[in-house]
């Protein structure tokens, strides 16, 4: 599937570990980053929330899976798919590679989070989709 | 289940994002925190791999449910329970809680990489369990 | 100089680097979470800067000296002195400890930024003392 | 000054702060990042110091002054100029551009660490300026 986004990204000394490869943790920063950097086309996650009405595009769950380590100074891609738009989730993809060799999948669900008098709600997903399709049509 | 290792943390301004919310994938680095200081009882990271011939304890793959959010001051707890040892995988279950209410839950599953000729491989995980019980006699 | 405030910390392993010790960005780090600590008696940070109309506690410079190595679980001691009021300027030394070793210290200078039509400006430091006061007198 | 090396960063969402700006530490990790992309043409930090049989390429000081706040979807330059090598410390120095204006400016002092019998040590930069000419004649 032709990825929705995608971007290219250098590891650097300071991503890694005592181990010599990226801090996993990272890697989820890198589909965040990519998350973002495809928003920005849309004004970016300020803008687009204060149109929304939302505190954030916030994380419900995450996976990862590595299959490769990675180290400083190599050049990688991250690219990203839209898989699914549920009524109050996307489901988000992600596949890291390095070269021809994938060495990292992973999936983000996120909501829209709302502030409510009582705490935080996620909100219809619907809101951001109309909002993107508007953008598309410009 | 009662938890195997667990830590107490503060959540810190520089851990947040813009939507005033724990930047997600620190959450993945308390877990990682949390594993490396049960370890730490053992000698640490670098000197059981030494003794383990391994370049790292490393991961295979991770995943977090995101619950409610965390913010600067919170003071949270990450408890870990090693759930199962496999031949050659070690699954973690995590659970993060403010108080009474649990704000995350996840899991790691990690790997001992050994350095080969031609790459990197996952070593039998009962070399660990052995040098785990051998400290539980002392 | 008696510190105004310090905190614990255990180094963990993803806070360092390839060549095994504190990747130093995050030396900077434990500067800033101090502070943040030390300003939460005060409400923290958002609370105080809702009632100071200020956007932030932000930083104008700061440098630090890299003494010794810290590495993974390492317990270091953070102190910190509010070593001068200037009208616009807040200068704060740090003084980071592994038992009896200093392994660095370093200095923030902070404003009180507030937003106006055209940017971002320093207000008056004595806001925050005044604040900070009458807290003390509570 | 020309710069001896630069790079471009696009700032992302989870590089700031509940301010909406960058975390502060995260601006020294550009200059370290800007660092090891130079040292990349050299065989980069690794190769580096297992032919000078160091550890590591560390920081012995570092400051920086913060001029104007940088925000998600920036996209930032970041020149450095080796200013000043002494027998054993190199001096650094980074400019951090928006468009034509300075965010940041800030200074690395850097020493080859050795490990000697009892702890560590800064050895001759002359070792390193050699080896740098050395690829330049290549």
């Amino acid at each position: 599937m032709a990825p929705d986004h995608s971007l290219s990204y250098t590891v650097t000394f300071g991503d890694c570990d005592p181990a010599g490869i990226v801090f996993y943790p990272n890697i989820y920063g890198w589909f965040d980053r990519t998350f973002h950097d495809w928003l920005a086309q849309f004004g970016g996650h300020a803008a687009v929330c204060a149109r929304l009405g939302a505190v954030g595009l916030g994380l419900m769950q995450a996976d990862a899976k590595f299959r490769r380590p990675m180290r400083p100074n190599d050049r990688i891609t991250v690219a990203m798919v839209l898989r699914d738009w549920g009524r109050k989730a996307l489901t988000i993809d992600y596949t890291v590679s390095l070269g021809d060799a994938v060495t990292a999948t992973g999936t983000e669900v996120r909501g829209l989070f709302q502030q409510t008098g009582t705490g935080m709600t996620a909100g219809e997903m619907r809101a951001l989709q109309e909002l993107l399709a508007s953008h598309e049509q410009d």
